[in-house]
């Protein structure tokens, strides 16, 4: 992307949906393991007998998903510059092998910095959806976003 | 953990201090590649010429690994039932590869279900911090709990 995407680009509103993605047995497990071994993210005997009454995929595996399948979009590519951090984070349903995710992702703030007015923050709120139509998560991360280049 | 630990047993205030865990170059970029492909958690050549001036560690991974310490403690073990999210997360200083993090976990509030009172629901305050002292990541965590059983 040489002409890329930058600040400028960004327009309150705007809605960015992305491609699905599959969420395995094998996949949560193993996230389970490495980052949050509850029994219901690792154990599926223990998980069947839990209040979610099977395995679920760890809240912050479907974060981290959500995030990749916007990454992916490319909208990031050429202008991020990283994160403050993620105002308000909401694990609304159970994420159960076989599910499958995709995410939409909504322009919520654009600014420019009036500090470094090379660079500008933007929020946006990302919202995950199954293959039902539920709404698994919702979380709001501000972007710290470079501006266009004048040269570009 | 036979007689393990309940919602009572969290008191407003207390603090729990895990053990430390070191990022390693191989772990911030497989961990990038998985979730957050942006140039500055995969590419240590691009890193180098990003305003961070090297490879660091996701954000998502950060906050993951430091749930991960917390968990090692043991102490939702026993009574854990999930979460409805995080209030706030806040990325306050660059995690690089060969850093260590610890993370100091705080209990701010608890308040039993008055719905279902054989749970309640425990606030912790996380921060995670490097060898050098530094508090890289803070997030607030609401944890569902189960209430010691009638028999324990």
């Amino acid at each position: 992307m040489s002409d890329g995407h930058y600040f400028e680009d960004f327009q309150v509103g705007q809605r960015i949906e992305t491609r699905g993605a599959t969420l395995t047995e094998a996949a949560i497990v193993d996230f389970g393991l490495q980052f949050d071994p509850q029994p219901f993210h690792i154990d599926t005997a223990a998980a069947a007998d839990s209040p979610y009454g099977g395995l679920i995929a760890s809240g912050f595996h479907t974060a981290a998903l959500c995030f990749r399948l916007f990454i992916d979009q490319g909208l990031l590519a050429s202008c991020s510059l990283g994160s403050p951090g993620i105002e308000k984070l909401r694990w609304l349903a159970p994420v159960r092998p076989g599910d499958t995710l995709r995410c939409t992702t909504e322009v919520a703030e654009a600014r420019r910095s009036e500090s470094t007015p090379t660079r500008g923050l933007v929020t946006l709120d990302y919202s995950a959806h199954n293959q039902h139509g539920d709404t698994v998560l919702t979380m709001r991360i501000v972007h710290l976003l470079g501006c266009r280049p004048a040269d570009n």
